[in-house]
């Protein structure tokens, strides 16, 4: 059943009408008196005592966005999902930071921030994502429960910063260079990427929805580069190097690899395939009884714009159109929403994402096939699993309890 | 000058360099050692120690928003602008919150924030501006200095909530009926709105770019009229109750009104015209020296989308197309940008909007002569000015300094 063809009043008119819903007098009062020191507008506001939404706590060096409690596309960035391979941020002073741009260039360069920001800009709304977000639970999202544990480690944000091309075609490429090599400030942290990326879409990054970015995203620098997995975008960025071939550094030829069947990896599978998951209802959550709910979730790609959103509410025997929220940008986090009537009975919720490419989400299943792997291959602990965009179902109970179900898929 | 006609490799090849570039070796390093207690990432993050951009403070119920430091089109939540007639924030309960739905409907309903939240949702950008940014400088902007005391009683944001018309249609608007009223928890702040607004286009928001609403935008629940002034939008609402005619509340007859010339005021002048401002350089920002620059700022309108944005660099004698960051957002913040040589004279930097009405934003003398009042006008403290849209010019002088010459124009 598509959104469009909803009719208007129904959400009450039905059979299974909103619960609780109490019809008469005026509501009880729920203003309560200011407290004592709110006489001040706060200069940096602070969010209602009553929102306690975080990305997790207890891990060392990653957090996960609270995908359940989103709405939209942004995610605001106290939330953002952090993975960081070592300490999760340096503390770093713009005004003493530099970044070097040398290698294969005929005029090797340095930069201040105030220098940088002087250079044309761009503003750009992109997600970000770690690649390996099934990699903790040992299998795809076996012990997650809740979608903050399956696809917490994605977010997406309007990002702002001077495209990349603008400053390498001022140090001026030389001929041969194919690679662009991005090392942080730790220089613990140093990537690869082709450079007809780095010429085409990458942005050095100094903000994030409005204000500097976030200490934990890279401040006061970080490269972007839109649609590859999250490693490839280095914080704290120092120095940009061109050269003529990767440098298989540690991370990119260890970590960020898919080890397949045959006993090789794959390497540098920089953009992300179609993906998507329902954030509401979703793991852990209760409704609270049948009736209209209103499904909703996110659907991203590195392939550039969500075209198409199907969400299936029988366990993928049938699906139909979700209504996706405009305007639609590219290798972006899109808003879908589907109604949904609640009979009671059990319920499997499911979203397919499908690509401008025209590439389509696959079911768990249907990536064992392409990958040649089975459901063996995810329990063994030496996988680690990068790229994972399997179809995430969640079962709904008659008992209105909703729990991870890939596992039963 | 075009931004499209700049070629590349511009920026350090023309006669004013970037000032300060060295080239050569490694920058020294600025990642500074990691601070004690930065072992774990927060589960609920906070900025740099280095940003220190702030809402200004000393006023005690209102805030503006640091537009000189903003870039892209989002405000971050603890930036938003805030105006409130009372008490900055109520400390609601969102458990405890309750909607009323009354007069002319044929069912009064009263809602929690969680039957709410399982209607059809949508998500839009859009701005929010208070009518009388002018105001309090008695005369327009004569005291400003900042682009953060011209302008900063405007924000924009993603917000999420439901269709007023959802609600409306649930309860069954009466025949008859021809305004909405909307009432908030301390029953200080109630406005009117026409009915046919309420049924276009106003949405009872709950999300704020990607998270609840913050306190001083109305948590856990505001009315938001895109494009309408913004005390049309009601905070902290606790009843819509739809009636025959306009309520004339205390505030909507007294202080958001235009006194005019004839001793008449005008009422219920709803919907902002176009309006920019340049946000760099902007009041009290100094240049470093002469040299390349990218002159950038915000453009809106209360009348739709954004169509066209020019710069003027030489006081207003001539102007060209700045370049519109896209997608444009109907009734939303539009970034703009304006590649700039300054040669290190004395400059009049301006920006002027046109709307897709096609209306036009005046200078300060047009809208002396549209609204029929002359500059002493503006002096007379008992006069209160809202919905001014004059373009607001910058001067730059030949040491860099930046200051508001609205009054020189």
């Amino acid at each position: 059943m598509n959104a469009k063809e909803q009719g208007r009043r129904r959400f009450l008119k039905s059979g299974a009408a909103l619960a609780g819903l109490a019809v008469g007098g005026p509501p009880s009062a729920s203003g309560q008196p200011m407290s004592a020191d709110v006489s001040r507008i706060p200069p940096y506001g602070v969010r209602s005592r009553f929102e306690t939404s975080h990305r997790g706590s207890g891990r060392l060096h990653s957090g996960q966005s609270p995908l359940q409690d989103s709405v939209g596309i942004i995610t605001p960035n106290p939330l953002h999902y952090v993975v960081s391979h070592g300490a999760w941020s340096p503390d770093i002073d713009p005004q003493a930071h530099r970044l070097l741009v040398d290698g294969m260039v005929d005029r090797p360069l340095v930069f201040t921030m105030d220098e940088l920001k002087r250079l044309p800009s761009v503003t750009r709304t992109h997600f970000l994502m770690c690649a390996g977000s099934s990699y903790v639970t040992r299998g795809p999202r076996r012990n997650a429960r809740t979608v903050q544990e399956t696809h917490g480690w994605t977010s997406c944000a309007e990002w702002t910063g001077v495209p990349l091309s603008i400053v390498l075609d001022e140090a001026g490429v030389q001929d041969g260079a194919s690679w662009v090599v991005a090392e942080d400030v730790t220089k613990k942290w140093t990537v690869s990427i082709p450079l007809a990326k780095a010429m085409d879409d990458t942005v050095l990054v100094y903000g994030q929805n409005g204000e500097a970015i976030r200490p934990e995203q890279g401040y006061p620098l970080r490269m972007l580069a839109p649609g590859f997995e999250g490693t490839r975008s280095t914080k704290w960025l120092r120095r940009i190097k061109v050269v003529d071939e990767a440098y298989l550094t540690r991370w990119e030829i260890t970590v960020y690899t898919n080890l397949m069947p045959d006993g090789k990896a794959r390497w540098f599978q920089f953009e992300f395939e179609p993906n998507s998951v329902i954030t509401f209802p979703s793991g852990e959550q209760q409704l609270p009884g049948p009736g209209f709910f209103e499904i909703t979730g996110l659907a991203w790609s590195g392939g550039g714009a969500v075209s198409r959103v199907e969400v299936s509410v029988d366990g993928g025997r049938t699906w139909a159109d979700a209504q996706i929220q405009e305007p639609v940008h590219r290798m972006a986090h899109t808003r879908f929403r589907f109604p949904w009537q609640w009979q009671g009975g059990e319920a499997t919720l499911q979203s397919r994402c499908t690509d401008e490419r025209g590439d389509i989400q696959p079911s768990l299943a249907e990536l064992n096939q392409i990958w040649g792997v089975d459901n063996e291959y995810w329990t063994t602990s030496t996988n680690r699993v990068q790229h994972l965009n399997a179809i995430q179902p969640w079962k709904v109970d008659r008992d209105g309890s909703v729990h991870n179900a890939i596992w039963e898929s």
